[in-house]
């Protein structure tokens, strides 16, 4: 067999526990691996560091040294954004403003840039894939500044999906839709509130082995799909959301 | 007739096109009326001003002096927000990080603001109308930072109108969905492309006339309802979106 040029992913977010995942997927797959994050993923190629989590304009990618990079570089196969963030909340919360703030900075400013990122310096046929949220399918009055960015994630894979959404020729956009994903982080905020049955939360393994799958050939997943991820007795299934 | 306590409507963006067009409605019809906009409105009974049109921490609804005021006043009967702002532009402009943030500030935190308020300051079986955009109903390719924020302003529009959404008992929630409003600064941007027919842009007075009605006795809107408006040869009719 020939030898092949290396394939390559960016991923925002990767040194969060599911791009961690992310990255070690594609690492073992030999592919070229480019974390973005407010710490460097040790498992990666590349590093770029953000300075800090919630300072939404950190992640701009116009911010020079990611775009420097790519520049010189061979297009990407591959951009992922994990990044992202929850909080509880109601419209009568006295924080309602700076949890919407928050939530707007570490979900949607990452998918803003990993999207800028995609559309200049994916490769044609190239895949986008963003996180949204099975939640914000429907009202989240309960956590209303995490479902509406979420929401606003949703409408943007859709626009970037339609024509002239501005991805390369033949690439395709699709939005992981998690129900819970079992994390560390999620485990302590659960587990304030007591035992908890953590066979119904997907193992982040599970969501990276299929964005992997969906690299392979033939398998580009729907172009602006909603693929919803359920777990129940460790099992994991996806569908994709009419 | 016995005399009657005054209604009450707080409008924000009420210095703006349409929000003196809400505000005026409301005063020839003897209520009080509460501006909040970056400018006072001459003709309203009390006005709030910002500092600065996209600085959305100064929409901030627990910046104190609204909070204090409302305090001290009887629970309104309306809350609506028509400030906001449209720009242009697709995800692979070098502007698309100020494009979105322009966007959140002046269309979500306004809404955020507003929504807020109504929670702790409407009355029972009060009314809370936002600002959505019928385009935003599908993809927004061209206007991806716009879309995208009037699509979490609908999600919030869905939140609030759902059991437990926060607003007072009773309330309802409803979105305008416009989809040109013949105002000055829309004119202004249009004609920069040549002739235009304004036959179907929607009066200021129609959607103010509108907003009106739903506050009469057995015409309140229906709760998360999204109510498009529409003009051909200057009539304009308005439709409930499934």
């Amino acid at each position: 067999m020939a030898s092949r040029v290396a394939q390559r992913i960016l991923v925002y977010g990767g040194d969060g526990a599911l791009g961690r995942a992310v990255i070690h997927r594609f690492r073992v797959a030999k592919w070229q691996t480019y974390c973005v994050d407010y710490r460097p993923n040790a498992f990666a190629h590349y590093n770029f560091t953000i300075e800090d989590r919630i300072a939404g304009q950190d992640w701009n990618p116009n911010s020079g040294a990611i775009n420097d990079f790519l520049e010189s570089q061979p297009k990407l196969d591959c951009v992922v954004n994990v990044a992202g963030g929850w909080t509880p909340g109601s419209i009568s919360d006295a924080e309602i403003f700076q949890q919407c703030e928050s939530m707007w900075k570490q979900n949607m400013t990452s998918s803003i840039a990993a999207s800028s990122l995609a559309a200049n310096y994916l490769r044609e046929s190239g895949l986008l894939i963003l996180t949204g949220a099975e939640a914000a399918l429907g009202p989240t009055p309960d956590m209303i500044a995490y479902g509406l960015v979420k929401s606003a994630v949703h409408h943007m894979t859709k626009s970037l999906a339609s024509p002239n959404g501005g991805l390369p020729k033949d690439s395709a956009v699709a939005s992981l839709l998690p129900v819970m994903i079992d994390t560390p982080s999620n485990r302590k905020a659960a587990g304030e509130s007591g035992p908890v049955d953590y066979s119904t939360w997907t193992p982040t393994a599970d969501i990276a082995n299929q964005i992997f799958s969906w690299t392979e050939k033939d398998r580009q997943p729907v172009n602006g799909g909603f693929y919803v991820f359920k777990t129940k007795n460790h099992k994991t299934t996806i569908h994709l959301h009419d």
